[in-house]
This record gives C-alpha cells, sequence and structure tokens, in this order.
C-alpha cells in the first residue's frame, strides 16, 4: 500500500494528504487513484462531472457567507447555529427565547421565515480570463488596468444577474492566471426547522473558541422553500420546499479515528501565493497592529461594560467580534512562528527562482514580475501605520463607522453604477441600509467617546508626512486629553447621526445634502471619507500592478510544481479531503480527535458559557443514547477533529464520508491552525466538526423529533437502507 | 503474566499497583513476587532488612522537611532546588548572584555551608505503642488522655536525644493503632556542592506550579560533612566528607514509558484514615474558607504590589506561599469532585460497618467508635468559622502573626518544658527566633492594615455565640470602614513591634513585661493569643477523643481489608512502587509522560518565569545531547511522571529503578491529583520528577562538572559499570 502510495504521489498527488482546497474541475486532475487509496469510495466524477458542469459537491451550499448543505431531497440545510443565528434571533422574544430555548418546527407549517435568509446553489462556473484580460486596453497603466478589469468583472456579473434570481461574481484565481464566472440560484424563501438551545449551539461560547477539546454543538437546520413551479421566489405560504439534485444522507455509523473525510465548502481567503516578504509585513506589522489597536479597544469596551449594564448589552457583539479577530491575529502570529511559514515560503521561493533561472528566457518575466512586487511591497510598507489607521481604526467608534458610510455611499452615488466602487452599487445598498437601521442597539455614548478618543491619539503621533487631514482639522496637531475629549463631547452633543430615523435619512442624501446638515460628526465623517476614498485610489493602483504582476510569477510557480496545486480560497466552491486525526499541540500533550458526551457534561458548570441545558444534561446523565452511541467510546461523540485544510466561509461546512454520506459539520479550526491561512501545516492543521452522532442524538434523544429523522432517513436505531453500523 | 498477577494479588498485593506508601517494615509484608512482577530487580530485604532495622531505602534522608538521598559514597546528597534554596540564597549577594546564576563548587573547598542545613539519616524505627497507651491513667477523661500520652512522647523523645546529634519524634499510625519512636541522626555541616541557574531550578515557577507538562530542573547538590571521626559535628574546616552507608547510583540509561520506578521519602501528612464525613466537611467548609479568605488576600496583596515596586518586594514571598495554598485547595476540591472520593470512601465505610456488624460483640467497640466520631465531628463543624478565622485569618497580616507568636511564647515559657506547647518548647526557640528576625523583609505597612482590616470584618460578622472576643474588645462589634480603618492605623502608629531590635527583644520577654510594654498591636496580639490557647485546650480534648476513638475503628478496618494497608503519611520514611505512566487530564486530552528539551525551549519566552538560562539554550538548540539522548525521544528527557503516591515532604524524593539507582528526583504532583491526600485516583495519581539524564546533561554539556561526575560514578558516553545502555 505503502508503495502504491509512493508511485502514486508521482503523478498527481498533493504533496500532503490533507494540503489544498480543491476546485471541483481540479478533482478531475487529482489521481482517481490516489484519491481511492485516501478514501474516495465514489468515481471522482460523481463528485464533479465536468460535461454537466456540476455534481455532487453542488450539494454544498452558500448560507449568507457560511457554507451548508442540503441533508435530503426535501430542501433541508445543514449549517452551523451560529450561520443561522440571524431567524433564531429574529424570532425570539422575552417571551419565546429561541436562542435560549432552542427551536423544533413540530409541522412544516411552523417553520420560520427569515427576513435575510438566503442560500445560494452553484449552477456554473464559466472560464472568462480571456474576457477580462481583453478588456485591458493597450499600453495601460496600472490604475487603468485595475479600472478596466473591474469594470469588465461589472459587466459580466449584471449580464449573468439579468437571470431571475441569480448571483454571479467574477473572482480571480492565483492572482489572476485564471478569472471565472461564478453563477448561483438564489433561493429567497428560507425557514428555521431546527436550533438547539444556544447552551448546545454555543457551547463554551467565547471561551471555547478556537480551542480543542471541544463540545459545541454548532448546528441549525433550514429548509429552502421556492415557488410551486420550482423556481426561487420570495416567502409565500404557497411556496413548496425546494427540490435538491444533489444531498448528503447522514451517515448514521459517523466516523471513527483515521477515516477519510472530505470537508466541502466556500473558503473565503487565504494569503498562500503571497511572496514570503508580504507575509513578513503581515507578521511584522499587521498583525501585531491588530493586537495593539483591538487589545485597546477591548479593554476599553470591557472596562466600560463593567460600569454599566446597558453599556455592557449594547457593546457585546462588537467585544464579541472584537475578541474572534484579536484571538485570531494572536493565533496567526503564534501559527507563523511555530510553523516557520515565512521561512518556508522564502525557501520554497527561492527554488522557483532557481528553476526559473535555469530554464533562461521562458520564465524571465517571472522573475522580474516578483522582483517588482518585491519593489511594490517594500514602498507600500513606508505608509503601513496611516493606512491602518484610516481603515481600521475610525470602524472601532460607531459614530465615525456609521459617518463614513453614509458619506461614501453618498459619494459613490453620484457616479453611474457601473463605476462605483463594487461594496457601494446599487445592489448592495438594501444590505448596508439594513446594517445601518441594525447599528442602533450597539451605541453607547461612553464607549464611544474613548474609542474615539483613542483613534485620534494614535492618528495625531503619525509622523509629518503621513498624517490623517481629517484629524488635524477637526481636532488639531497634537494630543491633549482634555482639550480633544472637549471637541469629542462637541461632536456627539451636536450630531443627529445616532438618531434612527435622521441617520435611516441621511442614508439617502447626496454629498451636498450631507454638507448642508452642518452636522459635526457627520462633517468628520466626510472628510475621512474623503481620505479613505483617496486611499482606495491608491490600492487600486497597487491592485492593478498586482494583476499584472502575480500571475507572471504564478505561472512559473505551478509550472515548477508540475502537479495541480490548490488555489487560494476566494468564495468559491471547493474540497479538502482529510483524515480524522488528533495533534500534539505541545510537549507531553496530545490531543485525541473526538470528544464525548461525558466531557461535555464535566465542563458544565451551569453558568455561561459552560451551561447544559437540563433537558440534554439529564438525558445525558442517564446514558441514553439510543443507537447513536460509539461502540469503542461507548459515549456519544460530540465534536471530532479531521486534518482538512479549511479557513473562515467554511463554517457550517458538509464533513462527509468516502461514500458522500454526512459525517458531521465543520464549525472552527484549532488555534494552533489559524495560520494555515498562508501555509498548511500538517501537524497543527485541524478543523473542528460537530459529529454527526450528536446531532443525531439531540434530534432523538433529547427532543424526540421523529418527523424530522424520518424525514432525514433515518429511524431510531434501525441502520440506514444499505448501511451497515 | 496476567493471571500469575491476579493469583498474586489474592495473597499480599494493594489494590491498586501505584497506591500507598509503604512503611520500610510493610516492605516485607509484601509478596515478593507481586513486587517482583511490579519490576523490583532487587530482593525485599535489599530494601529493608528487619534484622539490622535499616536498609537501601534508608539511603533516603530528611532535609529540613523535603527529602533528599545520597547519591554517591562520599555523602553526596541530591534533593530539589527549592529545598537547597536556603543556602543558595545565603550566598546570593548582588555582585554574585548565585540564585541567577547556579553554583558549581569546582573543588571541595569551594563547597558552601549553609547556616540553616541540616540532614538526618534515619537510624531505627522503635514501636513504643505499649509504653504510649500505658501512660494513660485509668478512667482518664479526653482532656488527660491527651495530655498523658503527649507527656509521654515528649519524655521518650528527650530521652532518645540524650544521644548526640540526634533528633526524634514520635509518630502515630493509623490514628494511634500504632506508635513508633523515630531516630535520626542529625548531620549539621553540610555544604551545597550545585545549584543549576533559576531559570533552569524554578523554569515555570508559580505558572507551572501543580502543572503537566513540565520542564523544570528542581535539583541541587549538597554535601554531608561529619567530624573526622565519622561523628556528626558543626560546620568546620577539618570536617570530612560523611560516609554513606546506602545510596542510589546514578541509573545513566534514565527511564521510559511503563518501567517500574520507586518513590521514596518523607510524606508529611494525608488524610485517607478520616471517616466520609470528616473529608466531607473539608470539602464543604475547609477549602472553600481557605479559597475565600485566601482568595481575598491575595487580590490584596496583588493590588498593593501593582501600586508600589518596594511593596511588591515585601510581599513577593508572602504571595508566593498564599498562591501555593490557594491553588491547593481548589485541586483538592477539584479532585475531590473529579474522583468522587467522599463518595467512595462512605462506601467503603459502610462496607467495613457492614462487615463488623456481622462480626457481633468483637467488632462492638469499633462501630460505637465511629458513630462518636461522628457526633464529635458534627460538634465541631458547628464552631467552624470562629476556629478558622482565629487560626488562619490574623496570621495573614505579618503584624498580628508576630504579635502572637510573642505572646504565646512567652506564655509558653512560663511553663516547664515538657508541658508547654510542642511548637513552643525549647528545642524550637532558635527556630522561631530565625522566623521572626526573617519577617522584617515581609512587612509592608499599607499590605498589613487592608489584611487586618478585612480579618476584622469577617470577625465583626460572627454569630453572637461565636465571637472573636479579642477583636470585639480592640475593634467594637460591629464593622464601620472608616471606625476600623483608624483603630488600625493607631495600632500601627503605636507599636514597635515592627521595629527588628525592639521585636527580638520581645522575643524574650515574660506576659508581663509584655503587657506593661502597652503598645497596642502586642495588647491586641495578648488577647489573640489568650483566645488561640484556649481553643487549643478544646482541640486538645477532641484529639483525646480522637486517640480513644479512631484506633478502635481503624482496627475493623484494617481486619476488613486482610492484607497489608498502607498508613496515612506522617513524615516518615515511605516507599511508593509506581510505573512510568501519562494521563487524561481532560477529555480529548492525553498527558504524554515525558517532556523534553524540544519542549522547554518552545517554552523559552526569555522572561520570567519562562527564561532559559543562554548557557542552557545555546547548547540544547545546538542539539548538543552528548551521550544522554533518549533513543526513542531523540532528546533529552527533561520531566517525567509517574504513578507514585506522594505528597507534600516527598519534595526532592529519589526515584529508582529497580535495582535501586537513582532515574529521577521527585518534586511535584500534577494538579489534577492533588486530593491524592484524601483518597489515591488511580487515573490521574502522578507525581512529577526530574529526569536524571537533564541533571547529567545539564552536569556534563552545560556545566562540564567533570569532577562531580567523576565522583558520581560517571563517565561522558560511557555507561557505569555493570550497566548497559
Amino acid at each position: 500500500m505503502k508503495k502504491t502510495l509512493l508511485l502514486l504521489s508521482l503523478v498527481a498527488a498533493p504533496a500532503l494528504a490533507g494540503e489544498g482546497k480543491w476546485t471541483p474541475q481540479q478533482v478531475l486532475e487529482l489521481s482517481p487513484a490516489w484519491l481511492r487509496a485516501q478514501g474516495l469510495q465514489l468515481p471522482p466524477k460523481k463528485l464533479w462531472d465536468p460535461k454537466r458542469g456540476t455534481g455532487l459537491l453542488a450539494g454544498t451550499v452558500n448560507v449568507g457567507g457560511c457554507s451548508g448543505s442540503f441533508i435530503a431531497e426535501s430542501g433541508l440545510v445543514i449549517t452551523n447555529h451560529h450561520c443561522a443565528f440571524g431567524v433564531i434571533q429574529e424570532h425570539s422574544t422575552p417571551q419565546r427565547d429561541l436562542i435560549t430555548q432552542g427551536f423544533l418546527a413540530s409541522k412544516r407549517e411552523d417553520e420560520l421565515p427569515g427576513k435575510g435568509s438566503r442560500v445560494q446553489v452553484p449552477r456554473s462556473f464559466t472560464d472568462v480570463t480571456k474576457d477580462v484580460l481583453a478588456s485591458v486596453p493597450e499600453g495601460a497603466d496600472d490604475v487603468a488596468r485595475y479600472k478596466a478589469i473591474d469594470r469588465k468583472e461589472k459587466e459580466l456579473v449584471a449580464e449573468c444577474e439579468k437571470r431571475p434570481a441569480t448571483r454571479c461574481k467574477v473572482v480571480s484565481f492565483d492572482g489572476g492566471v485564471n478569472y471565472t464566472l461564478v453563477d448561483a440560484v438564489e433561493l429567497m424563501d428560507v425557514r428555521l426547522v431546527y436550533a438547539p438551545p444556544r447552551g448546545v449551539g454555543e457551547y463554551g461560547g467565547d471561551e471555547d473558541n478556537w480551542m480543542w477539546p471541544r463540545h459545541t454543538g454548532d448546528f441549525a437546520i433550514l429548509r429552502a422553500y421556492t415557488a410551486p413551479d420550482g423556481t426561487s421566489a420570495p416567502f409565500s405560504e404557497k411556496n413548496i420546499p425546494y427540490k435538491a439534485e444533489f444531498f448528503f444522507p447522514l451517515a448514521t455509523q459517523g466516523v471513527k479515528p483515521n477515516d477519510f473525510v472530505m470537508v466541502l465548502g466556500y473558503p473565503g481567503v487565504t494569503f498562500r501565493a503571497l511572496l514570503a516578504e508580504e507575509m513578513a509585513e503581515r507578521q511584522s506589522r499587521y498583525y501585531p497592529a491588530i493586537r495593539d489597536v483591538l487589545g485597546e479597544a477591548i479593554r476599553t469596551l470591557e472596562a466600560v461594560g463593567e460600569k454599566d449594564a446597558a453599556g455592557k448589552i449594547a457593546v457585546a457583539s462588537q467585544l464579541k467580534s472584537l475578541h474572534n479577530v484579536h484571538k485570531n491575529a494572536g493565533g496567526q502570529l503564534a501559527g507563523l512562528k511555530r510553523g516557520n511559514i515565512v521561512e518556508k515560503q522564502r525557501e520554497a521561493e527561492a527554488a522557483v527562482a532557481v528553476w526559473a533561472q535555469k530554464g533562461g528566457a521562458k520564465w524571465q518575466p517571472a522573475l522580474e514580475a516578483r522582483a517588482a512586487l518585491l519593489v511594490e511591497q517594500s514602498a507600500t510598507a513606508k505608509s503601513f501605520d496611516r493606512e491602518f489607521l484610516l481603515a481600521v481604526a475610525p470602524r472601532l467608534a460607531r459614530g465615525p463607522a456609521v459617518a463614513t458610510t453614509v458619506s461614501r455611499m453618498a459619494a459613490e452615488r453620484a457616479k453611474p453604477d457601473m463605476e462605483r466602487r463594487p461594496e457601494y452599487m446599487e445592489r448592495e445598498h438594501v444590505r448596508i441600509k439594513e446594517r445601518l437601521e441594525r447599528e442602533q442597539k450597539n451605541i453607547f455614548l461612553p464607549a464611544e467617546k474613548q474609542l474615539l478618543l483613542a483613534f485620534v491619539r494614535r492618528a495625531q503621533s503619525l509622523p509629518a508626512d503621513a498624517r490623517i487631514a481629517a484629524v488635524d482639522k477637526h481636532f488639531g496637531k497634537t494630543f491633549s486629553e482634555k482639550d480633544v475629549a472637549a471637541k469629542i463631547d462637541a461632536l456627539y452633543a451636536g450630531t443627529k447621526l445616532l438618531t434612527q430615523d435622521e441617520r435611516m435619512k441621511m442614508a439617502g442624501e447626496s454629498v451636498g445634502q450631507l454638507e448642508a446638515r452642518k452636522d459635526p460628526l457627520l462633517a468628520f465623517g466626510l472628510d475621512l471619507a474623503r481620505e479613505q476614498a483617496e486611499l482606495d485610489e491608491v490600492k487600486d493602483r497597487r491592485q492593478g500592478a498586482s494583476m499584472r504582476l502575480r500571475p507572471e510569477w504564478r505561472k512559473a510557480v505551478l509550472a515548477h510544481a508540475g502537479k495541480p496545486v490548490a488555489p487560494d480560497a476566494n468564495g468559491t466552491l471547493r474540497v479538502s479531503f482529510a483524515k480524522v486525526q488528533g495533534y500534539a499541540p505541545r510537549d507531553g500533550a496530545i490531543y485525541t480527535p473526538q470528544t464525548t458526551l461525558s466531557g461535555l457534561l464535566a465542563k458544565n458548570t451551569g453558568k455561561e458559557p459552560f451551561d447544559v441545558p437540563e433537558k440534554v444534561s439529564k438525558v445525558a446523565e442517564a446514558k441514553r443514547f439510543g443507537a447513536w452511541q460509539d461502540t469503542k467510546l461507548k459515549d456519544i461523540p460530540v465534536n471530532f477533529l479531521s486534518d482538512a485544510d479549511t479557513t473562515g466561509g467554511n463554517s457550517g461546512s458538509p464533513t462527509v464520508n468516502g461514500k458522500g454520506q454526512l459525517v458531521g459539520v465543520n464549525f472552527d479550526r484549532v488555534w494552533e491552525n489559524v495560520a494555515n491561512d498562508f501555509g498548511y501545516n500538517p501537524e497543527v492543521a485541524r478543523n473542528v466538526n460537530v459529529d454527526v452522532r450528536y446531532i443525531l442524538w439531540m434530534l432523538d434523544q433529547v427532543e424526540n423529533a421523529d418527523a424530522l429523522l424520518r424525514e432525514l432517513g433515518v429511524r431510531k436505531g434501525a441502520p440506514v437502507a444499505g448501511e451497515t453500523r
């Protein structure tokens, strides 16, 4: 077996088994024998049929930025609890607290429609590289290159979205070696079928976030509906369940250590195609800046929350998100160091360069492109502090955040839609306004003022050649706490931006109208927005340069590899081939790949975030395991690890076995694996999944969700047809 | 093999392999075949020869409350770094900072004498049960019983210590089933030979205390000297190295997982013979009170330290000790819960009771004794809060602590020596005065005052029928922060107790002299001391009751067991038979039993407590392992775990293999194993040892301590005669 594997690896197998977020098309380029040896029992063409342009992988859907999957023909979708949180929250009232209690629709009519809930089902992938590149005029400079490509992409999307209920985007692979038009059907009537209580779905909360061992039941079940004729339609009582062409039946036998699994989904963004020096910049500047600036904001918000109960609630959501990013940055730094990732990239790059040099004239452009990228990089590094502050810091206080959003929307609205920045195009307006509306509950003045004060203090310490003009204008050039605090007080005393009605009115006004308001906070926002827009132009030029240079270099990297190389994540459908396995987090410690209900109970303190709901602990303590006990563990497996290659966006990803059956739902990576975004480290690359048997146990033994279990083709205690347990 | 073991276990093997701190005499009662099967290669009589009353176990010595062992005939003793800290500190100056740098005597004359350093070598164990029990007069009540036994013990000790350089004590086993007179030679000239730098000896500091994985080189080497005629003598240049009859040569091949080891030493005190209800009292009152009261003191001292650098230094030592006790109490609570220890004791007790009832009249006294102990227990529980405060809390602030010490010493001095409480007898006076002298550097007024305020607040909230009269008298009956703070200010403003000279003068004065001083803090101390003395009388009565009742019950327990039962620790020489093995600290995690130099480097932050000295990291990073590499780990093993049955007092215990060679030095237990004092839980009962190969690597590769290595019979890279590697 080992020998076969070695031989096969010369054909078209990746360097490391778990490495690679493969595109559907690439699955066909990988050696079928290697895939079989890994554990894939289906023919690869079942996963993706190039002739049809679809396959089983298309059972994986995009659920508002998360991943999800169909688990029954009748439109049932499984995703993470935290991905379905919006709809759960929407229907929660103090009288009927679905967040705390969870929800189970006892019959179809009880399923709860979600206002913003959408599911995108992949329809087609079209190579538009020639179209896109042909759009760049002869002799275009980098700004013109960027604008031409940007415009072309928008045109392709607009054309594509002329079909009803269609969402399209153009994405680049390998920094622009290829461009693909991705086209999906958007289902607009998506309803909540089942959500576990928060004590299950968020068990461990922020404390366990990114951590292992883990005991979180982070899953929820939705159902997509269509019009009676099967077309996508908004909510209507006449709608019928969506009929899924592809779905993943539940694997009632679950998984065990060393089992093969595939994690499917929509990973968002990774950075493995960056040059080593670009990675080093992230390591030396970007993540430390995140740690510093967000760390300060976290301390501020926590202190505010300790003094004021209402303030605590208002800042809770922002604090949670700051914690997440701050912790992530810590993990990136630790992982970059642990995996020697920059060093390894430097070595890999050097190997490609040596090889390319031997290749003579053919790869000369690649080598030149790399050299030019390095020049770009060192130029960018110089303006880092100002740009970081301008982009990140004013968004920390909600006031400046909404002020700049309103201002930028107004400025962009003055342009034809196709010339606007993508995030301010007409198609985004509904989302932006929803966001502006939601902000109301996050505003807490004492927190606001302190965050803005910290921003001004930082901005005023920038060097003379890299100032933020808006800060200089509104707060002066040197920091005096008393003075700045007084100006901030005046800003907030005079603004109407934080009043819901007024803010929403402003969201529809022109720059002139906004200026005429003479609202002090808005005036600051308008000035900041202008500087941000200028910075965007600078970034466009850099982006244009990257679009020109990076593909050249990447072509050399790909040719040097001589076998399929999985491209960086870009929000498109991918699959990772993996194994269930634990890891050694540090000297003297080993993490096993499975956790259990006993472990969940052992963590129970009765206090958030470790508060097991009574209906769960009652059944768990009585060891009423039903048919879902793992014979080896003699317990219900709760979470498991695999060495799949995942990142943000993979939340809710189906984890399926070699037969294409669902064995789990991915919901996190381990702390040691955060820097995976820069490079795959097989020793610690582990993603965290909810075990399907925990899901089944919850539905069966805790919730008695018989109808749902029948619909899922699962009958208590009995094996699924064709399966042995 | 398994079958043999099962059969043997019916003879005289303990219930759990690692359980039991066996007395030297008990080793002979255990089945030799079982010991052989465990891994003991020596004949048990080599460990302890009942005819001679000594054996290899006597190579284990008491080093000022710690354990230690001879590792060469030439008087070399190995113990923990933290046990030798006194002598290291004594010779440290800012110019020659032995604490930070470590110390190696390049020749014998350079070895550093330690003022208070003592080594006690066991000489004999004499059963004095009959003598002790015969001392109780017919019809004595419990107070009289206690006093008679106490007096008898003192007489036996006084008689025993008439021999020169002899330290004796009478200890009871099984709550008084047996009494033994323990007799040891005290060597008074003990010198420092080697101490690693603090970055090795205390690596991980408080943060890693009680923790695993661990990377601490907690060892130091001393040498005992005698007069030229071989008798014990104080330091003199004419002295010669002590000639050790028994010693443990270093096992250069080290240990591997599953190896048999013995941990020898002087474990201090455990509580396994308590009734379940008595354990429950510790769980429900005592440890929670420690957590509460000490937790508050820790927060106070930490806050004080943050505001004042000098204060931080002054309170550091107390804070360290508070942290240790506070963390220990947390571990006791967690472990009692985790191991269901009280429940198990309740069941075991019930089984003995059922058996005893069947035994008819014979065991009637045992059953009655148990019932009476339970009555005692519930009576004691009622006065818990007052007694806890009176005993523990006034010692938190140094002022009241020294005030009560001085007062009690004066009161006890008025009695004949033999009637004093043991801790205030003449033989303890030098130690008490040393302690009073050392207090000077711990005193920091702002901390003092806050700790005393907290004590007064707690005391003033006691119920009317359980007040502390001294507090009522000096601070009034109800708490008013302003009022009490003012009184405390006055107390400290008017006292001379915190002046070194005055305090030491007071230490020699009578109660009358002390009273005549009209020193306000001392006056409070005198009143507190009187109440403490009254409480001691109450405790004497309880103690007398226990001496009367507990042996009756324990006799039934021992008879019911039908095989040797290791008695609770009581500071006497013991041996535990164990295996090198890891454990599962919690669901999803496994701790392996060995850590390595690579793991040590991975923890290195360059900042205390994780600051690897450069001379160590240089050699470690270069992987200059010398002859000490573990072939499987391909690294230097630093620490290892075994499932030995240890407790406080086992610090510095030699851990030896089946041949009697030293494979490590015990220095801690793991957090999950703290409640081991109440019951042995085989799943988590793990002690932490420094691996002998780390010691050898330090001496060889880092320190180039050739002469010392030659004396230890170790030659670089070459196996010890008769050993294979």
